[in-house]
């Protein structure tokens, strides 16, 4: 998906809330902001927003001097979800539908998110994604292919929602999931530490993407991570970033489980904000001319309208 | 007042929303955008938000290649609110207290804006401001300081809004008050043209303060208008960039009249985001260190809590 032009403040928003929370200094804020501003007014808004949240998060780390400020909130959020996660296995086992309700619990993780202008109630959400039906719900078809894949990667999000990935992952057969982190930190996206920490291990093999970005950008990945997302019959990709950086990937099966966090996501999915998806994706290899100006005109309507 | 982190997205916004509205070419929107937001990284966000909406605008202007890219929009706002002038009038005239009446219908007008995230609904509001109390009312001493000013100067804010400030400068003694405008267009601020539109010459003088800033920076204005600023006994300023230009000038009576339309303002006047002010400042001038550093303080405070 290409950057829309309100992607840029909400990255901007994004940088005084991470300053706010890093720094009592105001100069240091300030250069912060300035530093990200600058970024932003040097980059091509063709990329993905992935591509421009990797450039501006590299400049905050740089900024502050820190290669990971999120790392104490990442393990807070940790802690917190590590003590709901027997309560909410609890509740799967207790659904008449083990997978639909796991997979409905994997969506409610996705509220955990440091990025997008948002602040987030986990129980209140919690409660709403058992009884909320999913404006678009692919869910059974996603059980569907994952009995017949012999290969499926899961791409993980945040820190802490890796522990609702667990809850669904414990509804599919484990010895064929790969589940994969970022290869580097990068605001509160899980890396390796994190899936360790919700014990991952004990249900699919941990693999890291080798990559810096709140998202998959294929080309940024590490030769290893290409290859399993090459030979995986099954992709399930979590929140926006994996959707943002993925969703026009051509040849491969692509289930999105997310949460609409923003009016950009929200249209381009054709749903509102708060609503949950599970959405599948296959776009044919070598899309035509013809799909990819109609593509355009899209874009431009949708622009029109925002 | 000095420019929030918060003023950044917010100028930010506005450029977006400038960008749909005056080009269909996209990559002309991002070319926009980037070189604002370059200009924005490379200011002192010391300085108040209308030197930066000033260098903000110029940006904008330049790459536009339009001197005025708002003028169609104040010529529909003026027309619109010509139409409505002669019931406003009225409205005045079958109030028991014309003044307060006048005095709220001009703060009313404020609510003509195409800076600050918003979007106005002039009737409503219109209706709202002849029931609900201002949150700060200053208006008993305001009438009261008029009847003993022998000079002043009157701070237009933007077109439009123009026909709401004659209302009110009708229930003042014209032969002593001079009406100020914009000394170039910037934003949709009225100019001398939207000044004379509304026929101000007739119960004021108009003059303008040779300044493009959306606000009232008293160094970059002429020394005609500094001249008549420092003669007078009495300021009566309209809306945001007003206020947030000049509510730390020394020595100067000064009423502020406006609509609260963000939370950063809210925060600095103890208000809530809706809320119609009529607020008397007179700052004492040489204000002690221990003032500046108290000052400085809530500052702090006030960010803390953001």
């Amino acid at each position: 998906m290409k950057t829309y032009l309100e992607c840029i403040p909400c990255l901007v928003d994004q940088t005084i809330k991470i300053a706010r929370q890093v720094t009592q200094d105001e100069n240091k804020r300030e250069i912060l902001l300035q530093q990200v501003l600058k970024a932003l007014s040097n980059v091509s808004y063709n990329q993905t927003p992935p591509h421009l949240g990797q450039q501006v998060h590299g400049v905050i780390r740089k900024v502050l001097g820190n290669p990971d400020p999120f790392l104490k909130l990442k393990r807070e959020y940790n802690q917190v979800v590590k003590g709901l996660y027997p309560g909410l296995k609890q509740k799967v086992g207790s659904c008449s539908d083990k997978f639909a309700c796991a997979i409905r619990l994997a969506i409610a993780g996705n509220i955990i998110d440091f990025g997008p202008r948002h602040h987030f109630e986990l129980m209140k959400t919690i409660d709403q994604v058992l009884y909320k039906k999913p404006a678009i719900d692919d869910t059974p078809s996603l059980k569907e292919d994952i009995s017949k894949a012999s290969l499926i990667l899961y791409l993980g999000d945040n820190a802490g929602e890796t522990f609702f990935d667990r809850l669904l992952i414990e509804q599919m057969p484990g010895d064929k999931i790969y589940y994969a982190v970022r290869g580097a930190p990068v605001i509160n996206d899980a890396t390796s530490e994190d899936a360790y920490y919700a014990e991952l291990e004990k249900v699919a093999r941990i693999i890291s993407n080798g990559s810096d970005a709140p998202g998959t950008i294929l080309e940024d990945c590490s030769d290893e991570f290409k290859n399993i997302f090459d030979r995986a019959d099954l992709v399930i990709a979590k929140g926006h970033g994996n959707y943002e950086s993925l969703n026009e990937v051509e040849g491969k099966k692509i289930y999105f489980l997310l949460m609409v966090k923003c009016k950009i996501i929200g249209r381009d999915l054709g749903c509102q904000v708060g609503d949950f998806v599970v959405k599948r994706e296959e776009k044919k290899t070598g899309a035509s001319d013809q799909e990819e100006k109609s593509r355009k005109n899209q874009v431009k309507d949708m622009e029109s309208a925002l």
